[in-house]
Order: C-alpha cells, then sequence, then structure tokens
C-alpha cells in the first residue's frame, strides 16, 4: 500500500479463494469443483469457437447464451443475466439493488465474499447469527432493510432453506431486493426460480462452475424480474460491454444443450456424498446435512485444523478457516468415490491416532 | 428503471459499443477489429485447453500469462497485472487509484467509457479540450489534479502524444496517478512502458483485442510499479477471484509465444492505413494523422451522418457519434486491402453524388 491507492483500496481485505496447486498432486477437496468432465457438447463447441471469428468482439447481449438459459429454466430471455462467473453476478448485484444508508443482510457463516463485495461497494451490513445447528433464523430477516443475500444451499454448511422460508422473506421486504445464490442448487436443493413470476424483488444467482464441471470457464447468471435484470444490465454495461468471451459463450452454450449430462453427474455426487457422510458418521464425525456438492464436518476430539494438515500430508486438500464458531469444522468437496475411499481412509488414520 | 435500483444504478448512462451485426453480413469497420485472425499459436493452445481441466478453477494469479508479459515487455511480473479485457483493467484502475474529492482529467474527445467509469465510482472528473486539430495542450494536465488518463494512440482520433509530453505530466504529477491507455500503440506508436522504471505514478494498460486479433477473448493488462499493481489485484481480489477463464489465459499466451505474427499483421495494417488515408485524401477528405489502426475523417462538402448511412446501404459499418466537434467525422476502422478498396469506392460515389 502507498500513497497511489485511492481510499477505497485501503480499506479492503480481499476475498481468500481455496489453494489452486498448479502442480496437481493432490487429490482436491478444496474449491467445491466437479470431480467429472464437463458435457463433451461443451468441449466440442469450444473448439469449435477457437477460430478465426476470436478477432472479433463477442455478442455483447449474449443473446444466445440467455435463450438458452431462458428455455431451461422456462424464462424469457429478458429475465436472464449472465457474467462472468457468479462472483461478478454478484457483484454487480450488489452494486445495482442496494444502497449506502439501508444495511444489507446475510448470515454470520455464508460465503466470506458478501462482506468483500459490500466493503468494496461502501454497503452497510448486518451478519446475522445462524443457529446452533447452523440454520437460518427466519426473523431477523423480516425486519426492515435494504436488501437480503441468502446463499441456498448455504456455504460451507451445505444446509438448504426451505422454499417456504425464502418466500416469508420475500413476502417481508417487499421494499427490498433478496438475492438467493444457488451456486450448488443442483445438488439436490429447491431452486426459487420458480417463484420469480410471483415476486418482484426476487433475483436467483447460480453458476455453470459446479454441477456443470466448467469452473475453469467463468459463467454465472442471474434471473428474475425484467425490471432487475435491467439494473444489472446497466450496471454491467457501464463497467465492460463484453464479460463472457466467444469461448466462454459457446461452451455455456454447449453445456445447457446437454441436459442429461448435468442429471448423471449430479446424482453421482448426491450419491458419492450420502455414502461418505454416512462413513465419516461412523468415524465420529458430526455431519452437516449437505445438500451441495461438499459436506462440512467436525470431529468431537480432533482440532479441523490438525485433520486439515494431516490431509495435506496425505495429499489431499480441503478447506479450513480460522474464524469463530467454524473453526472447528472442515469443508469438504465431494469428489469421485474413489477419491472419498482415499479421504475416509485418511481421516480414519487421523482419528485413529488419537 | 423501477424502486429496485440503487440511486447508483439510476444515475448510470452506460458506455454503448459499436454495433456486432450477428448476422455478420457487412465490411465491418466500426469497432477496431483486426483484419486478420489471431496468431495460429493462440488458437492451438485454446484447442488443446478445451479438456477435462476446465472443471477446475483457472489460476487466480494468472502466472504464466504475467510471466510472458513480462518477458515480452521486459518487466518482472509483479509489474503486471491482467483482466477480462482492458475495459475492466481500466475500470479496475479508476477504483484502484482515484478518489471522489480531487477531480481527475482526461481529454473531451477520448475514449467515451472515462466518464461512464467515473460515473460507475462516484468520482469528479474534468474533460480538457483538445485544440483545433484534436492535439492533447499539455498545460491543464500539469495543474493540480486527482488523476490522469490518457488514451495514446487518442480514440476517436489515432493522434499519438510524443513520450516527451507523457514524460512531463508524470513529472508535474508526483501525487497523482497518470494511466496511459495504449490500446492501439501497437500499430506504429511509443509505448510508455519504457517509463515505468522512473516513474512511480505511471500505469500503461494494453490489450490483446487489436494488435493481436484477440476481440473476442477479452484480455487487457496494465503494467506499472509493484505498489500500483498490487493496489489492481486489492480491487480485483474484491470483485472476482478468477477474472480470466482457463482459455483465455491459454489463447493469451499463445499469442504472445508469436512475436513475429504481430509484427507481421501490424505492418500489413500500417501500410493499407497510409495507402487508404492518400485515397481519401484524393477525395477531398480531411484525415487525421493516425498511429493507430483506423482514420478519423471529415469531408468538407459531405456530412459523416450521410457517409455513415451511404455506407450502411453499401454494405459497409462506420462509426459516428452524434456528439460536439466530432459529429462530422467518421472513425474507420482499417481493414484489410481489399475492404479499403470497397470503402474507397463506396466514399467515391458517396462524395461524387454532391
Amino acid at each position: 500500500m502507498n500513497q497511489y491507492w485511492s481510499a477505497r483500496a485501503r480499506a479492503l481485505t480481499p476475498y481468500v479463494p481455496g489453494e489452486q496447486p498448479r502442480d496437481r498432486k493432490f487429490i482436491k477437496l478444496n474449491t467445491n469443483e466437479n470431480p467429472y468432465p464437463p458435457s463433451p457438447m461443451a468441449l466440442a463447441a469450444i473448439r469449435e469457437a477457437a477460430c478465426d471469428t476470436l478477432r472479433l468482439y463477442p455478442d455483447p447481449d449474449c443473446t444466445t447464451l440467455r435463450e438458452l438459459l431462458g428455455a431451461t429454466y422456462g424464462l424469457k430471455p429478458s429475465r436472464v443475466f449472465v457474467g462472468n462467473g457468479s462472483d461478478e453476478v454478484l457483484a454487480m448485484c450488489f452494486q445495482a439493488f442496494f444502497d449506502p444508508d439501508r444495511p444489507i443482510l446475510f448470515a454470520d457463516i455464508t460465503y466470506s465474499f458478501y462482506p468483500v463485495y459490500a466493503d468494496l461497494y461502501g454497503l452497510t451490513y448486518r451478519e446475522v447469527p445462524l443457529d446452533e445447528h447452523f440454520a437460518l433464523p427466519l426473523e431477523p430477516f423480516l425486519e426492515p432493510n435494504g436488501g437480503v443475500v441468502i446463499a441456498n444451499p448455504n456455504a460451507p454448511t451445505g444446509r438448504e432453506l426451505s422454499l417456504c422460508g425464502i418466500r416469508a422473506i420475500l413476502e417481508a421486504n417487499p421494499g427490498a431486493v433478496v438475492v438467493v445464490d444457488e451456486a450448488y442448487v443442483d445438488f439436490g436443493a429447491h431452486s426459487a426460480v420458480e417463484l420469480i413470476d410471483r415476486y418482484p424483488n426476487l433475483v436467483v444467482v447460480q453458476t455453470m462452475s459446479k454441477s456443470r464441471s466448467l469452473a475453469g470457464l467463468r459463467v454465472g447468471f442471474a434471473m428474475g424480474n425484467e425490471e432487475l435484470i435491467a439494473a444489472l444490465n446497466c450496471v454491467k454495461n457501464s463497467f465492460n460491454s463484453y464479460t463472457l468471451d466467444r469461448l466462454a459463450l459457446a461452451g455455456a452454450e454447449g453445456a445447457l444443450r446437454d441436459r442429461d449430462y448435468l442429471r448423471a453427474t449430479s446424482m453421482k455426487i448426491q450419491n458419492t456424498r450420502e455414502c461418505t457422510a454416512a462413513h465419516l458418521k461412523k468415524l465420529g464425525f458430526v455431519v452437516t446435512d449437505s445438500a451441495a456438492n461438499f459436506l462440512f464436518v467436525s470431529h468431537p476430539d480432533v482440532p479441523a485444523k490438525e485433520l486439515l494438515d494431516g490431509l495435506r500430508q496425505r495429499g489431499i486438500l480441503v478447506r479450513w478457516w480460522d474464524k469463530p464458531r467454524i473453526r472447528d469444522y472442515l469443508r469438504i468437496t465431494v469428489g469421485t468415490d474413489q477419491e472419498m475411499q482415499a479421504l475416509c481412509v485418511a481421516m480414519a488414520e487421523l482419528v485413529g491416532e488419537k
């Protein structure tokens, strides 16, 4: 930091993503990536787009991709916004819908990028404590506020809030926008997309990084009422006309055309998740109910940091935060059956050593 | 616009990019794209990266790409920042270096995204009028200010400011950051990169969209002192951890490895530019001296809007702005020789009709 930094930059504490080892020798269960490759239709579409037309700008309106997303989710394309990963889409939601004079609400234990966005854009916020089982209490979200952001299923806990709960929050906040961040919804949770018709204050954000195995492609999207999508476009077009490159557009379009693939890989991951959860419970772990592609686990006898380090020594990366309330927990991405067997073997060693 | 828009969003007037026709039947000289395809090494690298590893997040630090850019420009990688097109990089410069209480300076006729960024981030600015030949007057930039942004060569005029002028501005502003936007520098202008060692307040922004024929890939970069690059990283990591996808990284890296290709296509475009300029002058056009891949032209007898419409009818797109001081001008991208011959034939018809 030096004299040339803006006051804004000086005040920031950036988000820290999970480690991306460059040598790739680990079983990587630390950033909720999908263990299965992207749809072959996505890869074929990208290879086809890797041609002379890359000299031309992409479609700034991402028309074809928004049409396909609309068809997939039963929405008009005018109700769909796309961006460079759901992180960018979320950042634009914070700019488009929230004002500094009214605090926004989100959980105390949730995606840790939310307070970073709030700081970046000079917004105030209140963190609502989850209960002791990491469930979201509804009451605090029914008080007057300047907007609500809910990860559903929540991260890093994996817990799902019912659509009934989402509706209660939407109805209590007719004057504020409720952003439901559904990055992990495709692994068995219920999407709020079906509520868009009824609630003009609902924005649902999803990503192709997890369920569609395209973390490397950076494609996220938001769905909501036309007026809300127009606000996102207004912000986006004041920042970067072309946020999605031609290859990301092609790959995302290819992936959306392959619906069976999504279903098949998601089912495999859900099955592996349940088997792993059962196995870890047998080893004495407390395992939070997860509707996502990860498990949030704690062991009564062995500190999480010790497990983190022990797993790393055994070539397995998982995620741990040195933060109040969750420093006894690890977040473990659901990999292949083979990877999870290796995890369980390592965990048995680590908790057996006690 | 409705009740759910933030005050910020309500106040915005987004940037409007040049038309991207979806049917592709035009000779497209309206968005300064390169008429030649990207390097075969870029395309090969992308095809190779279109594989199973797309399920994994990209390197958030873009290490290999920054190393290659550093090697290309004689800088340590810690002096290089990359982003999702130079528009995103510029937006991050506005956030990282400028504060609302001190106005930033840029020309009245320049890249029209600058005032949009300023509005998006709540900054104040003063537009410095270019002289009657569209040259940048130095004096106003030597007054106290909160930062300077200079497109060099300038857009849409194509005029170059000498490095001597850039140095004068850098020296007069030791307390403010000077951003030199060199989107078009590879078409024969002089880069300020060589000044980075001497001026801790200099940031040079470039793009792979124009000279490297990769507008469809969205890769821009900034170069400057480590402390300035750290500020950009701080802002970027508070916004989106992964702004460049794996394919954009691969393509950009491939393009940088092919230095001969850049030189060859740039020379062709410079030759075509000079031939076209000479031809248009013979038709009576006033042609501003251009160091970029476009020409800024005006005809004494035929209004620019009439030429714009006439060219469009003849299947040729160019760019025109309905703005004070430049509404008599057209900005014409330099295409292939064949495309520019078609342009000159159409122009001869349009000005001959008078």
